[in-house]
């Protein structure tokens, strides 16, 4: 019997997932449609044996190319659909692949949308070879309308220009650098990558939108006056799409801090090219406004650039002429180095 | 057998709910949380034969107070659970009635975020009485990710300082007022109220909240230039709990024309103690920055106030004051006047 697991129930806030994975890349020609296998090879590189992807895809996350069978010889116990599409929905193309992985003895394990056990070839497959299909972006269970009172404890928020330009890493290297000055905190995903990363976490685009603000007071509950919590962001708030997801978990996160994500290299919304991306000074004018309903204290802790297009030394020189600018420090968290440190310090000072 | 239905399939955006209606009106004391009994009483009133409720209720509606028994010999088809706490659960000290409602032959229609089926009680009773269980509110099927692309046609939103202070009513008055005009135009329900009344609709709080800018979208699809969508808003921007719904309706309207609504009554937000009902003016720079993002032509059409706790010169003396200050008109649509069809002029103009 197949056997179907979801984040469903209050108890099941940590998660258990069989490891190590092999990461699919479908057939994805967008590499900001794979950000889940890149968040995988970058942050639980030692969890991942290699990458499985349709003869169509031209991205890759560098990690060997396996089979299923090949990935379960080498210790693989689940494939993780390391993309998402724009609406997160498992495509047509991609089920003869993932039918092969369940006969080769992977589970399955999913952070989109849609339910692998909705569909019946998965279904079928899992049954007859006793694999699990494990869906992680399901909400927990009696999540709570949001009341806006103030939790001990502090928060800092990623917020972004786009979708898929670093928040999460973001606040994954905020984390870590926290952890190694000895300050007590918790990176709190809240997308299905992070969540796989992390081991817990609230898929808070999955929250039905009424309960959206009660998940995110939720992911951070109240804490010790040291503590901090550093939460992942999610769309923009100047998305078309998105941006009630946005003010959602910036409200309910009551963010004492938060730090502006962008990516200068990029002109227009990714996946949605009738817009440009907007300014970092009106993200930054926004959240303001807005988080100050929660956190009269909000403030801006630094601006972090995704400078992955630009080489080393034009991405120091903008970055310099963006923090004198902006007058808050910036920084790329991948490039590290004594200007993150600066981000850092004025986060948490 | 009971038989179970939902909004859930894209065929069923047209209802055909079993009518007329007992209004069951639980333990409620606050009428604030009454919302659906009153708005149906208002603008469905020839649908409504009588009122339910429990010995603790102190809302009434004015309607006849009948048992369900009684309201079944005079011609009710079904019970509608007129109110809604915050959260939207069936609560515990409602199922005897509820029951008691099945087996005197009613159906049962609901709007809250709780299925009827859920509960073993109603589940039970229904099948023993061969009653129906009905839920308006869930989303259609298949609700596409947000575009932001620009559709033909005209559309107006009501947007507020708080929940449940006239939104439904100013849109529903308001379309009332353009179809005497010869204006061809909809009423767009988004609450389950506004769904009973129409008769169709989306319930938008009970999108999951990647979708819900798409729906919105789905709600006022492309229309002929001449042809006006009157939308009925949902929260408020800076309500703690439920911006993130308000937000995604009005980047999803796209919204041409918006209306303010406020009770200048109120000065703390309903159900949420902790925080003050912001200004008229705040909620029209909010509007017009962030609804700007998806139609750079959106304006202020006028402000609705609901002016149900002052006497007839204290309001007209007060919409006058307001009016002269704010620059747009001022009305009260319950109390209709020259002033409200100044606001209807003002946003058609």
């Amino acid at each position: 019997m197949a056997s179907v697991r979801s984040l469903g129930s209050p108890a099941s806030d940590e998660l258990d997932l069989p490891q190590p994975y092999l990461l699919f890349l479908g057939d994805t020609t967008e590499p900001g449609y794979a950000k889940t296998a890149f968040g995988l090879r970058d942050w639980a590189g030692d969890k991942c044996v290699g990458e499985f992807a349709l003869p169509s895809a031209t991205v890759t996350t560098g990690l060997p190319r396996l089979s299923p069978r090949e990935a379960k010889a080498a210790g693989a116990q689940a494939l993780v659909i390391g993309v998402a599409n724009s609406g997160g929905f498992i495509a047509d193309a991609w089920l003869a692949a993932l039918v092969e992985a369940l006969e080769a003895g992977l589970d399955i394990i999913s952070g989109m949308h849609a339910r692998l056990g909705d569909l019946p070839a998965l279904r079928d497959a899992a049954a007859k070879s006793g694999r699990q299909l494990i869906d992680v972006r399901r909400p927990p269970a009696r999540i709570p309308i949001a009341t806006g009172l103030k939790r001990g404890g502090n928060r800092l928020l990623t917020v972004g220009t786009d979708c898929a330009l670093g928040k999460k890493y973001t606040a994954l290297a905020i984390a870590r650098a926290l952890r190694k000055r000895g300050i007590d905190s918790d990176f709190r995903a809240t997308g299905q990558t992070g969540i796989m990363i992390a081991g817990r976490g609230i898929p808070l685009d999955a929250v039905v939108a009424d309960f959206a603000a009660g998940a995110a007071e939720m992911l951070s509950p109240e804490a010790a006056d040291d503590h901090w919590d550093v939460i992942e962001g999610q769309g923009s708030l100047l998305h078309p799409a998105f941006a009630g997801v946005s003010l959602s978990l910036l409200q309910g996160s009551q963010a004492d801090v938060f730090v502006v994500c962008h990516d200068p290299s990029r002109e227009r919304l990714l996946g949605d090219e009738a817009f440009a991306v907007p300014s970092v000074e009106e993200i930054i004018d926004l959240t303001i406004i807005l988080g100050s309903r929660t956190n009269p204290a909000i403030r801006l802790g630094g601006v972090s650039f995704n400078t992955a297009s630009l080489d080393a030394d034009e991405a120091r020189q903008l970055m310099e002429q963006e923090s004198l600018r902006l007058g808050v420090p910036v920084a790329d968290p991948m490039r590290g180095g004594s200007e993150f440190e600066r981000l850092v310090d004025s986060c948490v000072r």
